[in-house]
Order: C-alpha cells, then sequence, then structure tokens
C-alpha cells in the first residue's frame, strides 16, 4: 500500500517513477492560458490569510460545499474568512475521489509544507501555520517557487493593459506575463450593453466606430495593441458553435455587405435574429483569425460551456459563481464549415479546440487532423478543462488525441486558474501523463529508451508550449 | 488465478476486500425505486418453479436469448417452462462479459446454494434443485434474507394503494413497502387514452376534473393519498427532455392561461401541437415538482428511453417485452431551463437525474451541481441504470459522479428491478464500490483511514439512502 | 519490463497469453470489408519498393505527417518515392501512442523481418532490406502468409466485376475473393453526376432506367450479378442517418408513388429538397435491404464519417486523401424507424451497424439488440473503426458490446483497410480480445476452461464471421 500523496503520487512504474523526477519535474511552467488577476502580479500582491488566498472566487470550491449542505453564508456570504476556511476544512473529507480532494493537498503540500490529510480536527492547525507562511509569500515568490516561465492573462480588446506595461517594469517579476486576447463582448452583438461596448473600445483604440468597418479597424488596432505588449494568443468562449453566413448561405462578398448592415441595425438600437447574430459573429471571427494567423497568434476556443443556469443565484452572486454546466449542442458540423472557412481563405491560425463535453473530443481531434499541415502540431486537440481537469478526464483525452493524433507535439496542460495556489496542477497533469507513458514502456507497447521517452515528457510538459506560443512560429 | 465468482469477486486488492465484507457486506438494502408487484408482495408470493421466478417478465434475458437465435416460442410463446429454463441455459454460456452472466451466478449462489457455471450439461440438476429449494422461498423471506430495510414500488397517481395498504397490515413483510409516484399517463396528454385515463383519476381522488384546474388538484389529492401512504419518491419517464413554455416564452400568468385552454381543447376531444403538448407537460411537470417538495419527497427523472421500437413484436408482445432502446437526443439546454424554472419559483425537490445513454452523465452531473444547496446531495447523478448497469457502466457514473461532485453524498444502487432474484445486483455494486475506493486507497490517491473509507462505503451502500429518502430531510 | 512488441505483445496475463497463441494465432482471416483494389489482386501484383507498397494511398499515414509539420510534396508531391518514406521515418518517433506505431512496427516485424523501433537512423537500412524482401512478396504470397481465407473487396453496382472474375480464373489465389455491394452512388441523387451514373447502371444491368421502376429493377439485376459473382454483403456509407417517408409521414403506397414522382423529376434535370432526396433515398435503402434479404447477404451501415472537410485540399487532391472527420449528430430516432420499417415489411437483413463516433455505440449496440431474432447475432455492432481503430477503440466496441449484447457471437476485426500490409492488425485485434477475456478468467469473472475460453476466442477470430457471412445464413 503506498502512502497517501507521497513523492511518487499516481507513478505506477519504475519508468513512469524515473520519466517524472528526472524529466518531467524540472520543466519550467508555460502557463499559457489562465485567469490570473494582471492588478495582483504588477503589485506583487501579498495575502491576509488562508482563505483569502485559496477560497476567494473559487468556484469549484463553492461547488462542492454546496453539494455538501454547508449554508451560503460560509461560501459567499458574510461569514469571516477563518469560519469560511473551517466550513471549506468540513467538506474535504467528502470529497474522496473529486481532484479537489488531490489539488487540496498538492497545494497544502507544495505551498505550505502540511502532509496530512485535511480534516475539520486538524483544520485549526492548517489555518495557523499557513497564514504564517503566508507571510513569506507573494505572487513572484509563487512564480520563482514554480519556474513559471511565462503566464498568459485573459484581457478584453478594451483593455489598456496598463497592468502589463506595470508588470513589464516590475524587476521583482521574472516570470513573462503577457495578455492574451479574448474578444466575447467584441462578438456579443446580442447583448444588451454591446454599443456600450463599443465605446469603450473605441476609446481605447482611437477608432471611432460608425460602420462595421470601423469595427474592424478598432479590432485590428487592438491586435496590434495586445501584440506590442506581447501577446501569443486569444481565446473565445463559445457555448455552441455558430457558422452562418450569408442568408442564401453566400460566403462571398455579399456576407460582408449583409453584415455591415446588421452592425448598423444594431449601432441604431435595432435587434438582430439569431441567425444575423451569428452571421456577424461568423464573419466577424472569420477576420480575428486572418488577424492572428498574420500576428502570428495562436487561436483557442473554448467550446461547450453552459453559462449561468441558476437564475435565481446569478441574481444574487453575478457570474463565475458555480452555476455554470456543460452543454451538449452538436459541433462537428459547424465547426468543419468555420474552419474550412478560415483555411479557404488562407486565415487558419494555430488553432487549440477545447470542449468541456468529452463526448466532443473524438470530433474535435478528427477535426483538427484535417486542418494539420505548416508547422508541427498547428492544430492542437486542447487539454482536458474545467470539469474534465481530474485524472480521467486527463488520461482521456491524453488518449484520444494519443489514438488519434501526435500526443508528442501537444501543446500541454492548461490550469484556466483564477488562482496563484493553481500550479501544483500541473504537476498533477505531468504525473498522469508520466504514468501512462511509463506504463505503456514497461508493457513492451513503446521502446524504453530513455532519450526518447524522455525528450517527449520534456516536450509535453513545457517545451513544444514555448516553441508552439513564442514568435515566429505561426 | 481467481476462482470463479468467489467470495472476492470484484476485489482486487486487500482494502477492497476489508471494506465489502466489514463495512458494506452487511449494511441493509434500501431499494428505492423498483418495478416488483405491489399484488406478490401483499399476499407474500410464492413461486412454482426457476423459470416462473426468473425468466417471466425478464426482457433482459429474453433479449439475450433472441440475440442467441433462440426461437421466440421458447421465450414468450408457449413452451413449457422446463424448456424455457432449458433455453436459457443454452445461452447462459454464450454470455461471458454480459452482467447477466454475473447477475445468473451470483443469483444462483445466493438463491440456490449453486456454485458452478450453468450450462446446458448441469441445466437438468439446477432445475430440479432449484424449484426444490424454491419451496422455501417467499418474497418475505428473500426481503428477509438480503435484510430489505425499505422497497419503492412503482405505482400510478390513479391506483388506490390497496396492495400497499394490505402489505402493511401483513406482519410476514417486516421491510417498509411504500408506492413510488408516477404519473407518466397524467402527463400523456398526447396519448389517446388521456381523456380516459383522468376518468380513472377522477373517480380514485374524487376530484371531477372538469378543467386544468381541477386536473391540478387532482394530482395534490392523489399525492396526499400517497404521501399518507408513505411515499417518498416521485418518478417520470422522461424519453426525451422538453421544455414549453407560453407560445412567447414567457413563464409567467400567460402560460399558466394557455395550458388551462389546451387542457380544455384536448377534454373536448381535439389534438395539441407538440409543442401545445409539451407546453401541458413542462408546466404540470413543474407543478408537480412544487407538490413534492412540499411533500418533502425526492423527485427522480429517467431520461432516454427509445421505447418499443420494433412495431411488429410491440404488436405481437406489448411494452416491457424487450424491444427498448437507449436515446441520444442533446438534453442540456432544455433540463438547465426546467430545473431553473423550478428553482426560480422555489419548487425544486430533492432530484436525481438518470440517463440512459452515458454520454449525458457528465451534463448531468455537471447541471445537478449547479443546483445544489440546503440538504448535502440535494442534486443527484442517479446511478447506471437498465443498459448502463453493467461493471463498466457502474464505475462511469461512480467516477464521474466521483469528478465531479460528491461521491460520499450519493444514494446509491438503484435495481429498477421487476424479479424478486434481483437483490445481488446490490452486491455487485458494493463490490465495484469497495474496489474502486480500495484501488485508490492502495495507490495513495486518498488516505487508507479505516474509520474514513468504511463510512464512506456504508454511507452509499445504505446510510445515504435512508437518510435522503426519509421524511423530514426535504 | 517487457520488450518492445514481442511475441506477448499485448498480452499481460498468462491466460491470455494462452488464448492469443494456442487458439486465436492460427485461425484464418475472413477479410469481409475491405477496400483492396481487385485490379491488383487479378494481376497478383507485385510491388516496386517499400513507398508503394506502404505509402501510396495510405491517408492515415499521411495525416500523421502532415501533424507532423512534414512538406506535402513528401507526402503525396513530387518527392522521390525514398525521400517519401524517410519522411515517413522522421515521422513514426513521434507517433507514440498512435496505433500507427504498433502497426507499422507489427508490419515490419511480419513482412519484412525487422524488429527494431523505426528512426531516421536506420530508415535508410529498413528501406534496402524492405525492398529486398519485396522481390518475393506478391498480394497471393501475402494472402497465404496470412491465412486469408476470404475477402470482400468495395464495388459499385454498376462495375462489371471483371477482375473478380479474372480472380476466380487465377489459380495463384487460393483466397476466396468476392465483391461487395456498395451503391452510394445509385443514392446520390443529389449528386450534379447522378444522372451520369444512371446511364453506366443501365449499361452494365442491360436495363433502360426511364423511371423509378426500372430504376429498382436495374439495382435488382445489378445485385443477381453479384450474388452470381459471390458477394455476401452490401456496405452503406451514412454520414448521417436518414428516414423520410411520404410527405404525410406513410410508409403506404403514397411513398412509394411521390418517390416515383421524384425520381422522374431528377431524371428531367430537376432538383429535389433534402427532405425529397432523403424520401428517395430511405425507399430505395430499404427496398435494396428486402433484396439483401433475399439473398441471404448482410448489410453493412458505416455512420457518421463526415468526408472532405478540407475545400482548399480536396481541391489540390480529391477525396479519400486524409481529410475526412467525424460527425456527430443524433442518430438513434432515426435509425430506429428506419430498421423497423425494414422489419415490418419482412425487409430486414443481417446487418452490421458501424459508428465513426465512439458516442453512438451504446445507442448502436441496443438498437441491434431490439431486432434480433432467427439467425444468432443476426444484428451486429460493428469493429471499431477507421478512427477508432485503436486499442483504446476496440476495447471499448468489445466491451459495450459484450455489456449490451453477445460477444461471444461477434463476427469480429473488419480492417477496412487500403493496404495489403494491413492484415497484422487482425493479429492486432485477437490479441486485444484475449487480453480482455485472460484478464476476464485470471480475475474470476469468467470461469478458467479452456474449451469455453477458446471456443469464445476463435469464434470471434474467425467461426463466427464465416458462419454469419457464407450463404444459407440468412
Amino acid at each position: 500500500m503506498k502512502n497517501f500523496i507521497d513523492d511518487d503520487f499516481l507513478l505506477s512504474t519504475a519508468c513512469a517513477r524515473r520519466l517524472y523526477h528526472e524529466a518531467a519535474a524540472n520543466e519550467p511552467i508555460f502557463d499559457y492560458h489562465c485567469h490570473l488577476d494582471p492588478c495582483a502580479i504588477a503589485e506583487n500582491k501579498t495575502f491576509e490569510n488562508l482563505a483569502e488566498i485559496w477560497l476567494l472566487g473559487d468556484h469549484y470550491k463553492w461547488r462542492a460545499m454546496r453539494a455538501n449542505g454547508i449554508d451560503e453564508a460560509f461560501i459567499t456570504g458574510n461569514a469571516a474568512p477563518e469560519e469560511k476556511f473551517f466550513a471549506w476544512a468540513q467538506t474535504v473529507p467528502r470529497l474522496l475521489g473529486n481532484p479537489l480532494y488531490h489539488w487540496t493537498h498538492l497545494e497544502l503540500q507544495r505551498y505550505f509544507d502540511f502532509y496530512e490529510p485535511l480534516t475539520p480536527e486538524n483544520a485549526g492547525e492548517v489555518w495557523k501555520g499557513a497564514n504564517e507562511k503566508l507571510k513569506t509569500i507573494s505572487v513572484a515568490s509563487i512564480f520563482d517557487k514554480f519556474n513559471v516561465f511565462a503566464v498568459g492573462t485573459t484581457d478584453d480588446p478594451a483593455d489598456n493593459l496598463a497592468y502589463h506595461k506595470q508588470i513589464a517594469g516590475n524587476m521583482a517579476i521574472k516570470t513573462k506575463v503577457t495578455p492574451s486576447y479574448r474578444p466575447d463582448r467584441a462578438l456579443g452583438i446580442e447583448k444588451s450593453d454591446f454599443v456600450e461596448y463599443l465605446g469603450l473600445l473605441s476609446a481605447e483604440t482611437g477608432i471611432k466606430i460608425i460602420n462595421f468597418n470601423k469595427f474592424l479597424s478598432a479590432l485590428s488596432v487592438s491586435i496590434r495593441n495586445f501584440d506590442d505588449a506581447g501577446c501569443l494568443v486569444s481565446d473565445h468562449d463559445l457555448p455552441h458553435v455558430f457558422f452562418e453566413a450569408a442568408h442564401n448561405g453566400s460566403k462571398g462578398a455579399l456576407w460582408e455587405e449583409e453584415v455591415f448592415v446588421l452592425f448598423a441595425i444594431r449601432l441604431a438600437g435595432g435587434k438582430l435574429t439569431v441567425q444575423e447574430a451569428e452571421s456577424f459573429k461568423t464573419f466577424t471571427l472569420c477576420y480575428l483569425a486572418g488577424e492572428y494567423r498574420k500576428h502570428g497568434w495562436a487561436m483557442q476556443l473554448h467550446i461547450g460551456a453552459l453559462r449561468s443556469v441558476n437564475t435565481r443565484m446569478f441574481g444574487a452572486l453575478g457570474a463565475n459563481t458555480g452555476y455554470d454546466a456543460i452543454a451538449d449542442n452538436n459541433i462537428a458540423a459547424k465547426l468543419s464549415t468555420l474552419l474550412d472557412t478560415m483555411e479557404e481563405r488562407g486565415n487558419l491560425p494555430k488553432t487549440i479546440l477545447y470542449s468541456l463535453n468529452p463526448k466532443d473530443m473524438y470530433p474535435l481531434s478528427a477535426l483538427a487532423g484535417s486542418f494539420q499541415g505548416g508547422i508541427a502540431g498547428k492544430m492542437q486537440l486542447g487539454s482536458a478543462w474545467w470539469f474534465l481537469d481530474n485524472r480521467d478526464g486527463m488520461e482521456t483525452q491524453l488518449k484520444i488525441l494519443a489514438n488519434t493524433g501526435l500526443l508528442s507535439r501537444f501543446v500541454g496542460m492548461t490550469t484556466d486558474s483564477r488562482s496563484f495556489l493553481s500550479y501544483p496542477r500541473h504537476e498533477y497533469f505531468r504525473r498522469i501523463l508520466c504514468n501512462i507513458i511509463g506504463e505503456w514502456a514497461e508493457n513492451g507497447e513503446i521502446p524504453s529508451n530513455w532519450t526518447f521517452l524522455s525528450e517527449l515528457v520534456r516536450d509535453v510538459s513545457f517545451g513544444n508550449a514555448k516553441r508552439y506560443f513564442e514568435k515566429g512560429n505561426g
């Protein structure tokens, strides 16, 4: 019987253990997609207590606490930080089998040198000990400790990137911190605040958005601004996959003309049909793809989040508070046409396709394989994400990718995290990766050649991401 | 090499073996959802022969026999019971890898002390020996032997529950046997016998259903009657998930008005469109949900059965004869709106979401997690059901639940069975559960703390169901 | 640590090893569905070099090379055969975890006695050695070496089957080579060359297709011709599943009348709506099913290929060049109605249902189980195919089949291959099969009775296919 989360956690063969300890563990982290707060990085934030750094904003934990019957007061309510921490500690022993159980203890071990299972009984000791340690911890010290080579935050096109400029000037931050371009609001023509948003975009880009052409120009300017700030990657949230061309299906000049008119209608306060809105979105996304390609950026499509499904709690707490779910729309046909349209125009950038629904992984990977060409691994099946970011989900993603594409070209783990305590999830991913490869080698399914296997592990841990995202690799 | 289905069947680690034998095996059974016949329970039925208790009405076995090329005469036809049993015995060796193979032998072992693989060669011996044993077996003796704490049958709102009253008065039946509320016919407004059904409901509730309001009142009366008879849980068969509000999408007063009119049209012999029928169903289901919540019942939604697909055989044999399949509709968006509508009105009861299609498990579990709150484990991902009620299906369900929710709060196994011989399926489930947890512990993925793990196993085997279903836990 | 792909490759238990070596390995191959070229068989083709026999037309390898960033010139372009082989050898070490890695080395071992992992370093040696060996290899020698009992090629109804007649007269070919009937073009009423195709069908059958009745007659004649040439099986490519009856839903005489008119419109150069085209296809497919049944053929439905998604590359290279993907449409409801319609008319033949999307496997298998009856295993869940033809995909298919139907009646592996080097994939499949069964036996989940288990393995390897496909078993 193995000890609970020890050095060889998740590593079931000698080969896996060697791969992890000698090849994976010491690779830097290329955290190419997360939701870390640029302001917190810029000011090299420190943390008051364990509740602030561990529970605040962490809707994964909030869901678990709700499922455990914890009163909302101790989750997002008025309870004191310490009380919230104790409510969490009360929930932890109920999490056996959940990735939160592993993450929790990896984080306690790596950040706070605490090696026991967290229980209500030892919660007091943890609270005290961790708060003591926190006095020596800042964002910069975390980046250093975990050897974080690069961080890509998630930012709006209308953002002035002031924090990123400040970060660039903060010598304490040795990690390369770059913005990532997430234009969801710019595509959200159906949203009530769309026109208001155009105002923000105008203000930031200096382009008066009086029509669709000006809108595209403003986007291009914002992309240049992001590029100047080191941006390497964009990101789109696609709850479902859309594809609408002109009303008669044309993808030619008529389409652009129609979208021009639709934009004018919306600008004038008119309302579009769903199909019209999607025609606008499709055209704009294809345009953006071309811009990304031009700048050598990768494009991320995050598909299938069903957001804020609980109206009552959305009213009380707003978005990103633990009330999201997994959509199950059909995606293959429209995504295929979308990528094909980009490809036909020579506009398809490096692309990473994620879905929140495991049923999509085979179709996504097969589709990615139909648009490869140029650089190695141009089209990527994105890592297991959010609800799938667990051992089984990661194994599934890694094996589907391996079976239908090139695991060896995979850019690897994305945390998608809002927390500075999430870096051990890279360790978690690497252990799972090494375990799979080690098992293949022990079983004679792949050659047990150290150079060969350790290179694979290093590439997927860090090398591929570095080569893939860094400029000049478009 | 392990012996065929011995004491340590399915238990691959020492920890799993201890968990099963010391914690799981002796827990009572809370059989909260089945299709056992209340009449058979009331009369403490005995059985003529092995064919009657084992083959009659068991469409799982019938399908296997048909797939094996057995003539229908030996399945549902005129062949003698003994001949049917021999046709089954001929099929059994062809079932390697099918859960029926395991169930068959667990049942032979537990009920009839027969420990060999059943083959055509020893079928005669089994027939004779089992029939001899059957002389000492009755429903009550089965309930006692398997420590069945409670049984929830499946009953129509128009049922007079006479058998349940009779059971309550039968001292031989020590198990708590309660009706469960399954109003599929009450929602079946598109069915040709809907108006006829309203007559039955009127007769039983004493409420003349002259309009939609009276219909809702009659449902409420039937719910009170069921509640008086100890009902703890309702059940709905949703081949696909529907959600239709008023024609303009409104969920306000207009919706109720429209449904009132639709009901009148149907009552007058008119026909509704599919959308109209679903508007009625949605409204009524939301109403029922509120009633369930009021009474502290749980609501079960069984999604995705594609029923009676073989018209020729349906004509010959009717429903529930082995001609059902698995639907593959998209369910997330509409189910999300359905639950949200209940939640907004404060009407969402404890809910168990099942699907017959494994692709739905991730979306269901994520959705359940978005409506948690109040009691621990309020929203449940239902156990692997029917076609999924096999080792791989159960493992998948348990792991998806663990990864996305709280396995420790799971109410556990449902047999959904029509047979008094199905109780070893609880054993089957518990072995699989213990095996997973044992493996986690042996691998150091969870602490190997006996109190901790044995409590988890006891809770999922019995304790959670008891706490979840029993009154006062709404 | 096991050696790389040795004798016991993929066999993790003693029972699995014995089953493979003593029961499976020596069974003949019944290659009932492939895309081997009848002309190459007829002329007992030999091969110039390793690039010709290994890379030409193999779009699986092409995709892998593109994903690895290889320039198209070295894939389908003007590079010399040797250069293309070196580009492939450069890609191979990048394929860890992909079935191509296993297939590649099984093929190098079995055909060319080369037992090392292929790398750029030893590529020269392989090129020379394999080309030398190729001098002694022909189609007939391959068939002999792999004990290929039968081969079913894939042929158009308008094919004159001249090569098949030639093969029948070629004494060097001891394998039974039969055509298979693939009428995709005959159903392709929406295609621009449909009328032109009718000309070919007329010419071959001698029936002037002046209306729909004559069209059906021509199909029947072509079926008789195929039957005379030994055809045992048909095959349909269904990118999505369609079912359309008459415009009012009728499946009676009206439907046929409508289709008669639709056919006339198309013949006259008119255009049909999607629904009209599908009404024609549905009717015709149901007709064909009856014909297949009459001749004792099996019907294969290959569902879910999303073909030629990359318009730019389709323009450059045409179809079947590595630009296909996986569809994700809902299939259960329509497929159910389609099979039911055939069954109601007494026209449902032996049927094999394949899908390219793993999400379809449970619904397909459950549906198959609802139309069983007559011969054992009449309805089959087809083997893991194309993108799923990997270890995990095969295991998934085998386990879903076992859980929901009768693995023991499975007709087994289909290569679906275009290459004469693919026969080791049967070995691959058999090893995976034996490994699963061996594991069950070692764990005491099935009896470890040699006769019992070895018969199962032999049946799935060869015996079932022989019994299933050979005439007189309808």
